[in-house]
C-alpha cells in the first residue's frame, strides 16, 4: 500500500451503499455541543431528521427547537414518560454523562434505537445496565465515537490495517483542551466527578484510545497510570498520562489534559513506517496527516468533513437496513472498563490487568 | 519569545567565548562510532587532537590510527598499564557499557579527564564505582550526551526555559532504531546484557529521557514501565515504553526500540504551546523543529551541525579554562537509577519512586 492511496477518497463514504427512508432522532439533552454542532449536522444529513427536542427546562427546549425548526420540545419528564414517543425513532443521548443511563432506558423500553455520548456513562456498573438495558429490549445502540466516522481516519485505519506501516509497534497519542473558558466556568459538570466520573480521562482521554483501538483492531490487556489536578480540578483529573499494553507487545502512550494549549493527535509506529494524525479529535479542524516509509513521506491536510454528520447517516442508514450499528455497546463498555483500571492503577501505583 | 527566535542562532555556540590549548584524547575503543562519527568530529575539533587509539586488538589499533593519521596505537592493557599516558590529557571511553568501569578507572588514577560514553556503565553499581573513581581521583568526568550540543538542541532549550510554551505539561519522545543491519548480526554487545545492562531502553530510551531532564532542567520522582522482546532479543528488551514522573505533575511518556522504522523525537505540550524536535537523536540528519503557539505555526530544518564535534570542542574548553564539564557523572548516574528502576517497574507491574 502506497503513501499516496491516503490522499484517495478522503470524502468516500465506504459504508454507504443507499438507503430509503428518514429516521426520526430525538435530542436528549441541548448543551453547546448539541445545538452547534449535532443539530446542524443533522439538518444537513442525508438519513436523519430531529423532530424532538428534550431539556431540563421546557423554556430551554422551546426555543433551541424554534432556532433549529424542531418540531417538538419536551422535559425529561415528558420524555421518560413517553410523551411524543410517536415522533421519534431514535434518542440520541447527549446529556453530562452519568444522566445517559435513565434516558437510554427510557429510549430502549419503548424500543427506540439508542445513540449515546461517549463516554458511555460514569461507572461501569451504569455503563454496563445502560448496554443491558438496550440489549435486553432488542433497542440498537451505537456509541458515538464521531473520529471514528470522519473519511481521513478511516483511509488512514485501512492504510494501517493493510500493512502500511508494517506491523505496528507502538502509539503516541494526545488530546488537551481548555475545559475552563469564556463559555464555561468552574461550575461545570465535566468537573463533578458525580455527573462526570472523571476528568481528562474520560471526557477527552476516550479519544486517543478509543481512536487506537479503531486503528489497531485490539483491545487493551493491562494499563499503567498517572493523574494529577488542583484548583477547580481538585476533584477529577486535569492531567493524565496513561501506558496501554495491546495484544503482541504493542503499546500505547497517551495524555489527555483539561488544561494547556489545544493539541490533538495519534501517531502509529510500526515496522516499516510511521503515520500521524495530527487535529485527530477536533471536529471543527481539518484532520492534518503525516506519513514517513523508507525514502518516502507525504504530509497534507484532508478536507474538512462534518464527522458528525457522517455519524449520524451511518447510524441511521444502518437502522434502515435492518443492520446493527457500532460501535456498539460492548466497545463503549471496552472503553469505560480500560479507563476505571486507569484510575485504579494511578490510585495504587500498579499496573492493572483487564 | 516568539517563534522566529527559534531560527536565530541555530549554530552559535553559546559556551564558546575562546580559549587558548588542545587536550590530547585517547580514543579506547575503536568501534564502528569511534571510527566513523567521533575520530572525523575530533578531526574538525579546534580544541581537541587525537592522539592516542586503544583497542583490544593491537592490530587493529594500529591499523584504525594509520587510517585517522593518528600517532600512538595501543592495547587496553598497555593502556591500564599507562603505556603512553604522557601522550594524552583526557580519555574519551567508548566501549560496550560494561567495560567503561575499568577504563574510566585507569583514566581516573593517572588523573586524566574522562569523557564517557552513555549510559554510564551496565549496572547502577558499576555506575557509582565508575562515578566516585573520578571524584576520588579529582579527575573531570562528563557523559557523552552529543544530543545536548547541537545549537538546534540548545535553541529550543532556551526557548522551552524561557517560557515558550507556556509551563510545561507533558513530554512525549521516542527513539527506534534497527539494532540488526547488515553491518551488525544478532551476536553484538548491545543484545548481551551482561555488556550492555539492557536492550533498547539503555541504549536509545536514555536520549529522550536525558533530553526532557535537559529541556525542562527537572529529575524524574517516580516511573512505570513495559518491555517486550523475542527471538535475538529473549534478553534483553526490544521494546519498551515508560512514564516519568517529573516534578509539578509534568509527566513523559516515552519509548524505544531495537527493532521498527527509524524514528527519533520528542515533543513538549505546555499551556501556552507545543514543540517538536523530529530526527532528535540522529546525529547524521538535521533536527526538524515543528512549534505552535496561539494563532503562530513554524517548521523548519535546523542546519545539520556536528554535534560530536561541539561535545568534545566544550569538553575540551572547560577543561583548557579549568571549568568543569559536564553533563556530570551525577548527571549520567541520574538516567542510570532511573532506568533501573523503569526494569524493576516493568518487571514488578508497578510504580517505582526515586
Amino acid at each position: 500500500m502506497r503513501l499516496q492511496q491516503l490522499r484517495d477518497d478522503l470524502t468516500r463514504r465506504d459504508w454507504d451503499d443507499g438507503v430509503d427512508g428518514t429516521v426520526r432522532v430525538a435530542i436528549v439533552g441541548v448543551g453547546h455541543f448539541a445545538r452547534t454542532a449535532a443539530l446542524p449536522a443533522i439538518a444537513e444529513s442525508d438519513y436523519c431528521e430531529a423532530t424532538v427536542l428534550v431539556s431540563g427546562s421546557a423554556e430551554k427546549a422551546r426555543r433551541v427547537a424554534d432556532e433549529a425548526g424542531v418540531e417538538r420540545a419536551i422535559t425529561y419528564d415528558e420524555y421518560g414518560d413517553g410523551v411524543a414517543a410517536d415522533a421519534y425513532d431514535a434518542a440520541y443521548v447527549v446529556t453530562p454523562n452519568a444522566l445517559h443511563l435513565p434516558h437510554v432506558e427510557a429510549a430502549a423500553a419503548r424500543g427506540k434505537a439508542v445513540l449515546c455520548e461517549k463516554p458511555l456513562e460514569a461507572t461501569v456498573e451504569r455503563a454496563e445496565r445502560l448496554v443491558y438495558a438496550c440489549e435486553d429490549a432488542g433497542a440498537p445502540l451505537m456509541v458515538a465515537y464521531r473520529t471514528r466516522f470522519d473519511p481521513v481516519v478511516r483511509r488512514v485505519r485501512e492504510f494501517v490495517r493493510g500493512g502500511g506501516v508494517g506491523e505496528p509497534i507502538q502509539v503516541h497519542g494526545d488530546f488537551t483542551i481548555e475545559v475552563i473558558s469564556d463559555r464555561r466556568g468552574p461550575d461545570q459538570w465535566r468537573l463533578d466527578p458525580d455527573l462526570s466520573g472523571g476528568g481528562a480521562l474520560m471526557d477527552v482521554g476516550v479519544y486517543p484510545l478509543n481512536a487506537a483501538r479503531f486503528l489497531l483492531d485490539a483491545d487493551p490487556e493491562a494499563v499503567t497510570g498517572t493523574t494529577s489536578g488542583d484548583g477547580p480540578f481538585a476533584d477529577v483529573d486535569e492531567h493524565v498520562a496513561f501506558g496501554v499494553e495491546f495484544p503482541d507487545g504493542v503499546t500505547g502512550a497517551f495524555t489527555a489534559n483539561f488544561s494547556g494549549f489545544r493539541d490533538s493527535r495519534l501517531s502509529i509506529l510500526g515496522t516499516e513506517g510511521r503515520i500521524e494524525i495530527e487535529r485527530a479529535f477536533d471536529y471543527a479542524r481539518p484532520r492534518r496527516v503525516r506519513a514517513e516509509l523508507e525514502g518516502a513521506r507525504i504530509s497534507f491536510d484532508g478536507p474538512l468533513t462534518d464527522e458528525i454528520r457522517e455519524e449520524f447517516d451511518y447510524f441511521a442508514r444502518c437502522l434502515l437496513a435492518g443492520e446493527s450499528p457500532g460501535p456498539d455497546g460492548q466497545d463503549g463498555l471496552n472503553d469505560m472498563r480500560t479507563m476505571a483500571a486507569v484510575y485504579e492503577a494511578a490510585e495504587r501505583g500498579e499496573r492493572v490487568e483487564l
